[in-house]
């Protein structure tokens, strides 16, 4: 195993390298002065080459081609030759893409950022089309160097969830899309919720210290992590043992900080729950995605938008803000942090909306690729679109398709991941019901240990050594499927708008 | 000039891979969660191998000698020569140090500082003295490798005070100890000072805002730096545009936060005020630990405890304090900040005394290297020269010969820097004030940009252009003495002590 050993070594070393980048674009984020965005980009741009440089290098395709001649005789679910599995093709990825071709769309999407800010603000969606188009090229390219059997997105989206083909995921869409829609439609017709308590004065301090006392108890270690404020909410980890995540706080907004916490906190989860004997080895890590949402989405909405989570924590949350919430009862709370309201931003959207926003950007992002729909065109097509899924029609291009940086960054085939990984998460959940029946009446309680232990088990220790729809697979004995996600929507908000 | 550029790049990039580790660095000793450490440990040793190996590369060694070759018939006195003499200075050391001797020396200290950590504790020399002598054995062998012509302890300081030799620390130290010795006997048998004042109740986010008005005012740029809280105050920088301070509050001492963010904040503008046109090249750092130290102790000491400054500034200290210092006079508080009593610790020890520390050790690190005292022996003649210079005796070893970090670290030859840089920060001043006869005159209003002028353009701007006794020449023009520290010193004390 000398080849298979040395190689794990090499790859713990790029993962260092990785973790550093990590590190900095941490503190970037969260505490980096104005002055010093140059050189960090700098430090970025040379810490990314030599990382690739390391692992596309002779050396490492050596090692690898060594080590699966050493593994070939194991078992091919034996940790080593699934380890081997993730490098070849990770590796087999890297090594395709010229690094000519990786240079121009780095210079490319910098450019493209600056931009899309502009066109954005100034909701001109005719000056960010051309570079759109070029944007799309390049993807094109990618596409062509990965290769793909069916669909050119097939090769764009591997990238963010691993073997996921696109008619899969169309498939899974078809099914959930009906039904979300005629959800949508039946809670129009009921009785809006008032949300306004929601909006009332919420100290920053009292936010972060409520939302401190709930992620404790679901498990984050603040031993191995640790919370930040930054303008833009997110997950970071640096290894298993130190997994930060950052918060927002809007003074007159609730659910921004509270339920945005919630929701890094599950990606934190996973990344802490990793197996320690993975440690510095290539299954340390999520193995798409949409995994990681599916973590994240049912803390904060299946867990954390419970009526049972808030017959417990309602009171605290009370006492936490004194006066603040006296007049408005547990109930009225509880309908208040579930309301429903089709709206033009998806960072902002609902539950049950929200899958909807993903839908669109998946349609339109496969036609703009296949070219069955010009760039210019896409106003329109994302206005009609809007009117079909939602029945809302955005006034101008900053709240519709202009609205999301993704594009910008070239990252086409990401969207989907945010639906699959809330599509998963009422999947897992309902098996996790059924394996321990424990589950639920602990939740009842406000206690998360059981819920925890089995996601521990059965997605986050596996780490990355299976593709998603096998460990799908393999915890729900069934591949990825809407029903259960439909179900839950269905049976939460019929009785919340009482419909 | 294809090679020089060339080497610049490689130069850069090494320095973005340090950068990034220093942003570890400081993570770490800011906010990372305890249980991160030893990911981080093992990221260092990545980061740091991977710099290593770069730099000492044969990719490096062609480039340079190209270089060197397109520089040759260039002024000795050119950016580009002066360059490659700090590169081949660099490169010569680094490559003369066996990769395994680095190793050997990582794990020993590694080992040697839980040694230590363990018989500082317990105060018993016993338990540290075996670790010591492999330390110094592993010293020698490194100062035999670099080589040396007059005593092995050249080798050893060059690393932190380059070109400089034992014999002129001797020099500069042996000029400046009788003077000291008598001016610490004459303040022994003058009326004590109260310093009680200084440890009445300072509300932390009161010294936090006192400080940083006085930095701002002294011209450090939170645009490109910032300050957080660590147990050890230092500074770091990521290039002239991210230089970062951290500060530690006593509630009871007023000047281990006041003065030390001042001390740290003089490090930081020396950082801050490399010259533009030098950026990501080897002219953008210090030249010498010394140099350094000198820019620290001139804002902290010069003019942090002068009378001048608190003339100004006093007023504003006591109304961030309501009640606190009303009862203490101006002429008392500035005594009280004053104070001379000799003392046991280093890092705790005035102005006065603190070069006799060093002086101290620099005899003791000679002694112990050249085997003219036996480790075992280093306790008894530790206590004989603090008798000797400071007229008393500690205890125990944990107050005495154990307290100081640097032997765990084999960092002999470190401490004469600090006693160089405060001899030479008095140099400095006093030459500044006979070039821009403003100075003194501003400094008594409060204003410190003409200062800070002279030091961007003598000190700082030359960056790493001059060996350290270069420097003082073409600044002071002459060798580095201490007549003038000397000079400030009786001037000062004398006055504050009325003898």
């Amino acid at each position: 195993m000398e080849n298979y050993n040395a190689l794990i070594v090499r790859l713990a070393e790029i993962g260092h390298l990785n973790n550093a980048t990590a590190v900095l674009g941490w503190d970037q984020q969260c505490y980096m002065p104005h002055g010093g965005a140059g050189e960090r980009a700098e430090s970025f741009a040379v810490l990314g080459k030599i990382s690739h440089e390391m692992f596309i290098g002779n050396e490492t395709r050596r090692l690898l081609e060594g080590a699966e001649k050493e593994v070939s005789s194991q078992s091919p679910e034996s940790d080593e030759a699934l380890t081997l599995r993730a490098v070849r093709r990770d590796f087999d990825k890297s090594v395709k893409l010229p690094t000519a071709l990786v240079a121009e769309i780095g210079k490319a999407t910098a450019l493209a950022h600056e931009t899309w800010v502009k066109a954005r603000a100034e909701s001109d969606w005719k000056q960010f089309a051309p570079t759109l188009s070029h944007l799309l090229d390049l993807s094109r390219q990618v596409a062509n160097y990965y290769g793909y059997e069916d669909q050119m997105y097939d090769a764009l989206l591997d990238q963010y969830e691993p073997g996921m083909k696109t008619a899969e995921v169309a498939q899974v869409f078809n099914e959930l899309r009906p039904g979300l829609v005629k959800l949508v439609q039946d809670i129009a017709a009921a009785p809006p919720i008032d949300d306004t308590p929601l909006r009332r004065d919420f100290d920053p301090a009292g936010q972060k210290a409520f939302g401190e006392t709930i992620i404790r108890k679901m498990g984050f270690d603040f031993e191995r992590g640790r919370q930040d404020v930054a303008v833009h909410p997110f997950c970071t980890s640096f290894g298993r043992n130190d997994v930060r995540i950052t918060t927002r706080f809007d003074k007159n907004w609730l659910p921004c900080a509270l339920m945005g916490t919630i929701h890094e906190t599950g990606h934190a989860l996973y990344e802490q729950g990793f197996d320690p004997k993975d440690d510095d080895t290539p299954l340390s890590d999520a193995t798409s995605l949409g995994f990681h949402e599916s973590q994240s989405r049912l803390w904060e909405n299946i867990v954390g938008r419970s009526r049972g989570f808030w017959n417990i924590y309602y009171t605290d949350l009370q006492k936490q803000f004194p006066g603040v919430l006296d007049d408005v009862s547990l109930d009225s709370f509880y309908k208040a942090i579930n309301k429903v309201e089709p709206s033009f931003i998806r960072v902002e959207a609902d539950e049950v909306t929200y899958p909807l926003h993903i839908m669109l950007r998946f349609e339109m992002e496969k036609a703009m690729l296949a070219e069955t729909i010009s760039v210019e065109d896409v106003p329109e097509a994302w206005n009609e679109k809007m009117r079909e899924y939602l029945g809302i029609v955005p006034s101008n291009d900053a709240e519709g398709c202009l609205q999301d940086v993704h594009w910008s960054g070239a990252s086409f085939g990401y969207f989907p991941t945010y639906a699959l990984g809330t599509i998963l998460s009422a999947q897992l959940f309902e098996k996790a019901q059924k394996h321990n029946l424990a589950i639920a009446g602990d939740l009842e309680k406000g206690e998360f240990g059981s819920l925890l232990s089995w996601l521990r088990e059965n997605v986050h220790q596996p780490g990355r050594r299976y593709l998603p729809a096998e460990l799908v697979q393999r915890v729900c004995g069934e591949a990825p499927q809407s029903r259960s996600y439909l179900h839950y929507l269905n049976s939460k908000f019929r009785d919340v708008y009482g419909i």
